[in-house]
């Protein structure tokens, strides 16, 4: 089943069941008032959940009416956590590039996950307010996971099962501040304003078979300003979301609500292209000796979606945002 | 004025004020049901707060009760952010020490500061459940702010006017972990488990003239086992509060309830001691060519307390947590 949240003015807005063909929404909120409880209430409201969206599908349901993702927010406006991982080496050893940075010790073996603002999330549409181009805006385009409570040294396959909803993200990043905040070994805070999300939460049985191992095995297509950046497969994940999730639980037990990311998705190939501008930079740096794409400018947009296997469409919805300045 | 948060079974806990002295509280849900709803409505709630804490004072508060700091959660159960700077530099130099660390760059004049989980705090004298003691268990003793809303790019002398309360931590950390995430340059996730807070969140006025600068000018009593560790002073901070909000505020805006801490309090006169075993250790391997003091054990316990400079009770209340095995 695809959820979203309609933006009604209220502090979490209002859970809202999907049809599978994007077409048509079924107000949820008798059933649970927003995501949020009904992640916190899962066991309750999943049942009811999906005998409503079974209604939805086959014209059923009372008060349907036409989805339009621009009433969207995020998915959770407000998470309990946002812990965002680095999943796809290939990305990794990239930026390592990219920044001039030393290589990262355990990289293969060990994932790495930095914690981000999960207070103040975007929706799918909304602009992105930043106070300076030359921060090296970019952006990255990546899929997570929500997950219910995961109990504190929670196993890698049992935390797999603690999986409730997949989504998709756009993980804004100023590269400019990014290397000096790894320097201080304290981890990304300014480099990492506010992350924005498709508009569609979906259980993991709405990908079939592109839900498998752990990874959503679906291209991420990305565009700037209408321009290609990449079509990467979200499958060739080196760590899969149930080892992040665990790794993210090893001395915490995390929320309902808590969502795990899989850092921007990357492959090997070079002819997947990228999901965000600072990689396509530095196959530039290597492959040209300089950078010839600029990082974004107050105006540009960018679009991603996940492509369906059958051409329709993407099972997340679309993520479509501008860039502009925020007031001094 | 001093607010406390007493559990009684609810999400968020009860919003309750507490006398000067510490011996009586009242019941404040009628003005706000909880801290978080009082911070988001501050320019509403203050002042009937003030008059309410008042009337306390006074001994004309109906339903007044005596105050028992064991009913008390943290002050904010759950927060939209949590970012912890590391504020006294004295501090920061020590842990480059203990952990061979390369040094900060720009550490004198831009500060440091990693995110937190905020959605699992701890509250005064709970037990702190972690899962091995190979992993370096250590306290933190802090001082901290809860904000308003902050908008981005606000200037520091802005910021220190959006500080609605001042807090006492107990920065839980795993000593063990965090030199490898401080290397991957993720930042702090798995070395930071859930943070402890004393149980009253004052208004800043509270403190009188040992609220200067920005900084808590008190000193920072700390015991491990009861024997002293420290009790270094606050106004020794490198970098005052109103310039920690602008850092973490740079590139986002910040929701009402955002806790930002001081980091370690750290003093660079010897005789002052630490408010964690970490740096003990460290200066015991520099005068002593090892370290000594072993890290905390199951049952241990650490007691923290603001002293006040008339030797009356510390105006946060008092931290005293004991340390015990997570179930497996």
């Amino acid at each position: 089943m695809k959820l979203a949240t309609l933006r009604d003015g209220s502090f979490e807005g209002r859970l809202t069941l999907v049809s599978r063909d994007q077409t048509r929404a079924v107000d949820a909120a008798t059933i649970a008032p927003d995501l949020l409880t009904a992640l916190r209430r899962w066991a309750q409201v999943q049942a009811p959940l999906r005998a409503l969206a079974a209604a939805l599908e086959d014209g059923r349901a009372d008060g349907a009416f036409n989805f339009d993702p621009a009433r969207c927010g995020p998915p959770l406006p407000h998470a309990p956590q946002w812990l965002d991982g680095s999943a796809f080496l290939n990305h990794g050893r990239l930026m390592e590039k990219a920044f001039n940075s030393p290589p990262i010790p355990h990289f293969d073996t060990v994932p790495v996950m930095y914690q981000g603002a999960s207070d103040d999330f975007l929706g799918p549409l909304d602009d992105v307010a930043l106070p300076d181009e030359a921060q090296g805006i970019d952006f990255e385009g990546e899929f997570g996971v929500i997950v219910d409570e995961v109990p504190m040294g929670c196993a890698a396959a049992d935390a797999l099962q603690r999986i409730r909803l997949l989504v998709q993200i756009n993980d804004w990043s100023l590269r400019a501040l990014g290397p000096h905040e790894m320097k201080t070994g304290f981890g990304f805070l300014q480099a990492k304003p506010s992350t924005a999300f498709a508009p569609l939460a979906v259980t993991p049985d709405e990908l079939g078979p592109a839900w498998a191992d752990g990874r959503v095995g679906l291209r991420l297509q990305v565009l700037h300003n209408g321009q290609r950046v990449g079509e990467p497969n979200g499958a060739e994940m080196n760590f899969d979301f149930g080892t992040l999730v665990a790794h993210a639980a090893r001395t915490r037990r995390l929320s309902a609500g808590t969502i795990v990311g899989s850092g921007t998705v990357s492959n090997a190939a070079r002819s997947a292209g990228s999901a965000c501008l600072a990689e396509r930079r530095v196959i530039e740096m290597i492959d040209e000796g300089a950078a010839r794409t600029p990082f974004m400018r107050f105006g540009d947009r960018v679009r991603m979606q996940a492509l369906a296997p059958d051409g329709g469409p993407g099972p997340f919805g679309v993520i479509d945002q501008r860039v502009v300045k925020a007031p001094a």
